[in-house]
């Protein structure tokens, strides 16, 4: 534009006028920030489906992928799953269901480059959803992830095996509900920060997880929580760490 | 001792008797960790001044600077401010008094090696003594720490400055009381993590510092928290961080 | 009355007695106001269907058209829906339902006169049953409305556009669910007074609304803020607002 | 500058580069208004004396009268008080002091454009200082303030002549505590938008102020709130609307 | 006993022992008072249906039936209820079912004595279920019940013609949801004893009755009150007001 | 007025006017009802002192002394006590202190009639300021009241004799902290109604009063209950009981 | 292993290795107990069912059968009790399901040693469930249990027969919801422990168990509680006190 | 009295009346227990000195002695211990004061036999308070109590000695704060009944012993709990516990 202007193309007026449009699109581009998920910085597109109609969700949805070449959508019930797996997505795409998670990725099939890697730990059963959670985010990020979900079940003992074969992660999930001691456990066992994923367990007073946030909150291991069930910010955050440090140590 | 075993010089009883002391060394040891602070991780020993009398928060804290080379003493009164001050300490150790944070660091006079990179921001003067405590914390584990706690007073606007300034920062501690607000700002702009620190202010409903932690937990930006005032863990966490990067850097 | 007593048609008794039975009227009359809805002043019947059976709620939703000349039920269910379209109406009546508002409008079909104006602004799908009751509200006050939904969704730089097509209103309503910035954001950019309207999203800690109620409530923007999901407060008031600067400048 | 390229004095390299610094201030600028205060729509500067230290606080409150021409101080304590009384002003600046309010302004002594009608209303002494420190701050926005404390002390049925001598006010601070109905029987009964303004009084269960918002939020009367003892937001929302329309009146 | 022990019937040792019988027995009824209703005090017995299964309900209900000689099922669910209509009661006995209340009463056919008077006022539809059940018990413990549910409904203006009606009753039930102001309101009005009523409705902060129990707590006026949705207290507190007044007049 | 008009003293315009003003103040002491102690139901007077600044607290005690006749200041402190007992009442009024209630009784020295009769019941020391500020109030309306404070500390087994003694009291006032049984105790052993007054003692979960309260809300006794420490209330709600079946039986 | 060395059978190495490999066992053993369930202490392996599906429930079910012996999988939905009752079960193995307590308890059909007595007591149909989860572990660990479930349904009368009956047990678990009382008044009868298990039962302020929960706490009785409906943990809990007791009786 | 009766010494009425006297006072009795205290069950009479002013404390203090040989008085202020130490004990009696607990034991100085052993467990310096009111009862209730304070402050690794020297305690107290957690760790090491004990530190969210004792309920640990800093219950329980034992092995 500058160039046009020089060549006398546009006047100063135009010129003017578009310099402020540009700053303007700037400070709205910036304000975006300020709000949600930049991609710019690597994290995905992310729709929480809970609350959302059939349609709405699938519009979004397919407007998220066309903008930003993939998107995750979490809460999927299972009504909105046949919805989803009933659209037509753009023809070089592909989604991904995992049931668990409840999630669904739809994605362009673009090879990703993958770096940066994440251990994700949880105690059984009722801790999977929301790490399996934490798992496709930071899949979807580029990390490789290494997991072991039955830490507590076949007995914690298997916490030292596992801790040993992710020795090398970059950043540690590790969910838990009831009273959410692991997250501690596990901060105080290994070098890589830990991030802790209060889990929606336990009934009675204490109980939807508000025990394990608590007690995460208070414990005096070195140790961030996300909210309670936020897999995705658990699992986001987690790669966030481990590609930077991939990064810086390319870079070096 | 197996070689001795070998040699005859202890026969099987003694040796037996000396493998279960090791193996119960190794369960003591090995269960300290599932409780708190770990030196072997580069986090210093911390103690919570709070409710402490003036004699036993001297001598635990003497007792952790002979043991562990230095000692982080958080949340200090005058009064027992006095008393530290006052206190004899071993010859080649010194006390550092930070009035802001109400901390007081022991340790003895060894060089440190530098190492990663901190960057700490908070609104304005309510939100110091909580990002002052991280600072001490982080500048305590080897980093370097940029910080810069007017944002908000002398006006938002110096944030980009700021953030520019930073922009090699391995990880951020984002002090906010009130709604909270500036963590999720920071973490939607930059790529390192972003630890959100809730502050103890506002008053009336979700006041002391509620709504800032309900509003971090609740955020869309990728952001982890720690709890409310608890300058501490913050500033341990982006340290863990911050060396762990720099620490992988060197290696490669 | 009094002429009659002058003209001796009533006695003292009588006359004393029916200025009694006045005041009391009056008496009557004046509590009323302390309790609901003032008609004279603007806001229309509105009655909650929930927890009403369907049998009950038209009755009293055509005794409220009767009387009033319209009314406004919201948070109807499917199934009282029904009920309500099957109703007979008088005859000069209409009714309108809006399904993401999940409101129903009977009125008699006067025109309106039109004036003020009101801007409502919400992040995205799951804001807008809260949106579109505040809307449903406000236009039956005879505003005009605009309003903007996708401002989240599609991207906040749409914010910017929004915010300059809504230049001249006189009040804004703004939805926001999870952390609940966007009303505060908006108060700082608008010279018009802003309503917060908190939604009942966000799991975890602080959701169900709890944490962007609370986080309006500790905003240092200029804002005021009404119950979770409160739509049609929300649109009431700004309606309120707008009539009155309307009227005002229709008076001078 | 743009001239300055078409006349050759700078190159397309500076040009870029100044265009881009532009931006990015306009981007910093920018961001500033998602957080506080915006001066440009005629909300004065403001302090949180509480938790400051003196020193502290001066220096804020002189830098903001410099920067703004005027600032008002809230909950300002005796030792506080003290320390600004003591201070130097600038030559052409006055300081008022509102031992009711807790409030302390610092202006340059401009003649103020006077416009709007703020009215307020409380129940008594326990209610004063929430609501004295709105009338602080709609004053200093230039508002006429007509206010009535003792309404309920003195006996309720003072309110109809206070809202008689109110008629033409163009929005409504009301002070409440304990149950908080006052709100709600007053917006049942005046035209003009009514600003619910909890007070922290009250013992007990629902006490501190909890009641009070809490049934202000539920009432079934259109009515705002504000959080508990938050007058200055409650003043200053009154005299925004007041000022709008007042704005308003003037232009047509 | 004690006359047979002096005829020589019984000896000492069987004195004694019965006398501690008696003395245990004593001890036993005792305690059975400190936990729940005392038939001998005129209050019936009631049963929560609510959890119970089916065949559990119907066995209580009807050894409570035979051993009291009535018995009051609240909240009853409509298949509980298809149990106990199908059930065979015994001869002399009738059955009665309150659909709003949810109550089911199962009485022996003896005529009560009636006395005292009890009014129960409600706003509107949503109250009913809590005002009914209050109803329900009052009527069973001999009272006479004037009630009127539509006092907010159709105008709360219809609550002095209530209260005129009802001018003479010996307690009051005001039964009201949301912000609940209308136990207050009556308290103030009427000289007899008012029970406020808290009852489920209302959503977001304070909801689910909150809001009106803690506006009732901390009422200025002179009230009383029972826990939210608790119909049942409500009334029989009316019922024993009323009749020992009753009871009083008659003796005197 | 009508007599004069019907003389023609004043004129159609003037009784109009006069009538309009008597109906208006009518409406306002309609008004005043809803929100606050009702004097012509003969419940006094009441000021809460905490908060109040002296001069404040002075000047509206004697305006309430003159107007009511009497008034009871409740917590009230030590420096307010002061100003209280150094302030010179009106000729034929007495002052009298109880420094266990922290009340102060302001009243002219006319005779009071005397009728009805109150029970108080607390366990120990912790619970007397509540109860004594029960007795206060219900000896100033003028009923007769029978307490005993230490049923709990001198051993239960006192409140067998005790319930003897207050056989014929009209309402029970029952005092009780910590988890807060004696009032459902009570209850179940007396015929009188009872109010249960909840005490803020207790620490830790459900301390401060609330594991009382909550307990006398769920009892299965019929029972009301007033706030933590209301203890004016209970007092005041007893009385009333007390006086209208007192005059119930003078009547018949 | 020792001995192999010493034969040379080993080497030093390897004999080293096998040493660090017992040493990291008995920490990885060790770890796991500050976690879970430990069944060296007669604590049977249990399973919370809630939240898990049918194909997960069982797997882990059987495994615990298979490794511990047996196991109890409490909170069985009745799909999943068909799933489980479906399952072919180990050759030895037994099934035993438990209707009202909702449990499901697999075991390999050996003999248990039968000692201790423990007394299980709660008020009506609406405890059983959680009272009879308790009794189903208590049992499960070899006690011989004394239960009764309609103290307070049939009359409290019949706490005195019952606690005569079971005047030999070692430890008692009371369940009460509502108010729960109920553990209070007989820890003050009874010299064994008694272990408060709340209910969540009760509606309103206090529900769902919360009231009874924060009672026991604030008991003066001497008495200690588990969470909400936790009838394992009371079970245990009570069965391990027994044990003991019983342990040390035949020791001595 | 029946052998007077009998011997005619006492007529009917006399002999009617006595029994009823007696039976009355087995009521009375009774009804003692149900609230508090039984020191026939071996529990110390105990005074919360808090709240309580020097006279009343001092003469509650003295009537225990008396009536029961000692009273532990908790919670003992300096002042009020200033007051207890001028006091004069009846001749034969003892003050005992421990500064940490904050308790003072007033006891005729009469041997106790000794039985059972308690293991008392804490953290650190914060949680003494607690621990030591534990130690102070039971050792009071005959106890011997072996306990360890700085398992956690030096190194949590001397909980493996600890525990060893405490092999044989009958209970455990273990007090915990922040997140508790220590309670679980050791109720999974050891075969005694373990009593958590929430202590009340911990600041912002779950502060104050919410989290610890949130934690201990949620456990999956077989572990009773007592309220926050309740030190007095959990040390009257585990002595309870050990009493029972200790005399069944006495028995057997």
């Amino acid at each position: 534009m500058l160039k046009s202007f020089a060549r006398g193309e546009i006047d100063l007026d135009e010129a003017q006028s578009q310099i402020k449009l540009q700053s303007f699109r700037a400070v709205g581009e910036m304000a975006k920030l300020d709000v949600c998920r930049a991609d710019r910085i690597g994290i995905p597109e992310a729709i929480l489906a809970e609350g959302k109609d059939n349609a709405d969700l699938l519009a979004i949805s397919l407007s998220h992928l066309e903008a930003a070449g993939s998107v995750i959508i979490t809460r999927v019930s299972t009504q909105q799953l046949e919805t989803l797996l009933a659209a037509k997505l753009p023809e070089d795409s592909e989604l991904v269901h995992n049931s668990k998670a409840k999630t669904v990725v739809m994605r362009s099939a673009k090879p990703k480059s993958i770096m940066g890697k994440v251990g994700i730990l949880a105690a059984g059963t009722a801790d999977m959803p929301a790490a399996e959670e934490a798992r496709v985010v930071a899949e979807e990020m580029g990390c490789t992830v290494l997991f072991e979900y039955d830490v507590g079940v076949a007995g914690i003992h298997r916490l030292f095996p596992c801790l040993e074969r992710m020795n090398d992660v970059d950043a540690f999930v590790v969910a838990a509900g009831r009273e959410g001691t692991l997250p501690a456990v596990v901060a105080g066992l290994v070098e890589a920060p830990v991030i802790g994923l209060p889990v929606s367990t336990g009934y009675g007073l204490g109980g939807s997880g508000r025990a394990a946030l608590y007690s995460m909150l208070q414990s005096c291991s070195v140790l961030t929580v996300v909210n309670i069930d936020a897999g995705f910010v658990a699992g986001a955050y987690a790669a966030k760490i481990a590609r930077q440090k991939a990064y810086g140590q390319k870079q070096s």
